[in-house]
């Protein structure tokens, strides 16, 4: 399995990242990684994740996945299609596309029976405990107050990033801590790893960025520091 | 908050225990937990709630409650309505009505702020010591493909007992393990107890019998015998 | 079958609403059909739905139905189960608590067989078409935008009344049309009336208000003077 | 907006219909059209849409969109990405993938802002009815009982596709039907067209024919004998 990214960027269903403009930003955030060596992941939307997989060598997540195999399941998204057109993960249960306790359970199973990596997003430091214990790659806190908001949650509620941390070590150490909402700045992530965030989830500061290359450098620096210190 | 029930009887929507049947059955838990001070909670259907909480001194749960406040909510269950028809709490996500990671926890904490008890149901042992970071009153540990089997989880299944209890206590130990799935002897139940169940959860053993109060008798009788020890 | 009645009382999931007082304004409603010979229907909350039918001649109704038999369905609510705690029939995909098209058709199909009516809910003229081919025994066009304001849909939307009964009347002409969504008043009603409908659908206006009783009379008013014509 | 394909293949998610194998059917489907003139239209796993969209001038279409414009939708299908994506039109509503009436009436109105085609699944001929009063351009009768099975709806159950077609033209006779469900041969085919259908969506006898090309100029052959006629 790949490394967990420091940087995950997720494209949403944004009209501006989508199609040609979701290839060019993870082409960026490849050469990005290139220069850097920072891990950064991609997650654009299913209709752009085959082509984007296709021509990038970071890795590249999906939104979304059903738990099921592949099969007579119009409609839905099995981790070993997502597999097979090049992913190498998956978010779960963004806030945006919640799903059931169960649904969270079998597709961390399924994905790592497919060497896919999990990412499982949680809106509380307890519900990300509660992830925790599935055994995921990593848990992403987004408080969903503060989504969208360009107020990051690493400055507006370091407490929840504590509280968030100390709860999922107890749970489960081998959790990787991505911390999400509002992130826009290097500021921003410099503040999530001082609390110790292993890396951050970020959207639109990227996704309708005029200058996405700029700002994933930006967003990436902070990690640059730490190897370097 | 009343302790949680040693023996916990669900009679889901069977016809043969709603109306009349479920309060004769709930009658006869109070009679054999008056006899025997094993403490036996009944979950009738929401449509008997009302009429069996008035009439028994046993805690009644409720078998699912949504996670929101009294309001212009058509069709659904705020857990301070089940309040104040006299509930002392409510199973959530029970394997035949399922519910989202976020709607467990929101529904703990509007019952904990309700002063009502929550028992959250688990298929598995990595779910169920995920519902306990929520923080719960119990857990119900039920593998779905024992219910109603009258194949009992505790002789057929011991190590997702054993499993289960390990994986919830280490993630918090505050929280009761029921046992569920196939129940239907004493027999059953002392083997739960001694894989280390705090108690049971059962349903058509006592819900579909010809006679409820020697059932009930007959499940509560190992705890009635620890007590003795 | 029971008649559709004329005017239908949501008693919603409203604290004000629910217990006691649901008895209380399900008495009063009683109350004003005996005086006026309109039929009045109350739809308390599915906890109070058993004592109140069991205590009032008017019919009653539930808020939500799953297409179920009655067995081994933890927390879903099975018509059959509301059949026997006296409910004369059910509103179905209210838009508080909307359900697929195939949960409208099923659950439609297990009412008739009990000889329990169907009233089901539409936002728009469409919709209140789609569901008419359905053959339920009534459509209540409910504007979302207008619920809850105390803006009526009779006298904001008349358009909306004229287009839905027309739809309503071309796909299926046995389905009586309610109106709902901000109907607080008898001039209202008599819009909703002039306007082709069959009855109404209220809420808050009923289960909020101080004085319930005379709250009613007013709304039947309109039906009165109808039949003394 | 383009003609609804007489044959529409809907691919689903099927290991054996994915990836290369998906472009490959869509061209076999493209040339058959080419050489017979009869339009037949791909359905595609949606991670395979864009690429084979790209590449075939036949129509493709999704196998699920969801009721809402591009934004912050993680892990959602919005219609207007699938259109940039190329595609023609959209299912809604398979029996592998339900959902709720608005999401039906909705995602159609979305659709034929956009200039693509909807074409909505119903099992039985009141629910096809129910669905053909939202407008949409045709609507597909897939008794789920036959789904997958290889006994053709239209030799099985040809009352359904008769009463289906009954039902739709008194609602609206501007829809196309479709039928579905165990088709595999053009004497399947026949039967349908000689039932009144419009055209056949199928699935497994293409998706897992070892030779579909030769299937589907089997599939489309009725409909050309009808050109010649």
């Amino acid at each position: 399995m790949m490394e967990i990214p420091k940087l995950l960027i997720n494209l949403k269903a944004y009209k501006e990242s989508s199609g040609e403009r979701a290839l060019e930003i993870a082409k960026q955030a490849e050469k990005a990684w290139r220069e850097t060596g920072i891990v950064i992941g991609v997650v654009p939307h299913i209709i752009d994740l085959k082509n984007v997989a296709a021509q990038v060598e970071v890795p590249v997540y999906a939104q979304h996945v059903d738990p099921m195999d592949a099969g007579a399941r119009t409609g839905h998204i099995p981790p070993v299609l997502v597999k097979l057109a090049g992913a190498s993960g998956s978010i779960i249960n963004h806030s945006e596309r919640q799903v059931g306790l169960h649904h969270i359970s079998e597709v961390i199973s399924l994905l790592r029976e497919l060497d896919l990596s999990s990412v499982v997003c949680a809106p509380t430091p307890r519900e990300a405990a509660a992830v925790s214990a599935l055994n995921p790659d990593a848990v992403a806190i987004e408080p969903p107050e503060l989504i969208g908001t360009g107020i990051p949650v690493s400055k507006a509620r370091p407490d929840v990033i504590v509280d968030t941390l100390k709860a999922v070590v107890d749970v489960n150490p081998d959790v990787d801590l991505l911390c999400g909402a509002g992130i826009t700045s290097s500021e921003d992530v410099r503040a999530a790893i001082k609390l110790g965030s292993y890396g951050v989830l970020v959207a639109s500061a990227v996704a309708k960025s005029p200058d996405p290359y700029r700002k994933i450098r930006e967003l990436v620096e902070p990690f640059v520091e730490i190897t370097r210190a």
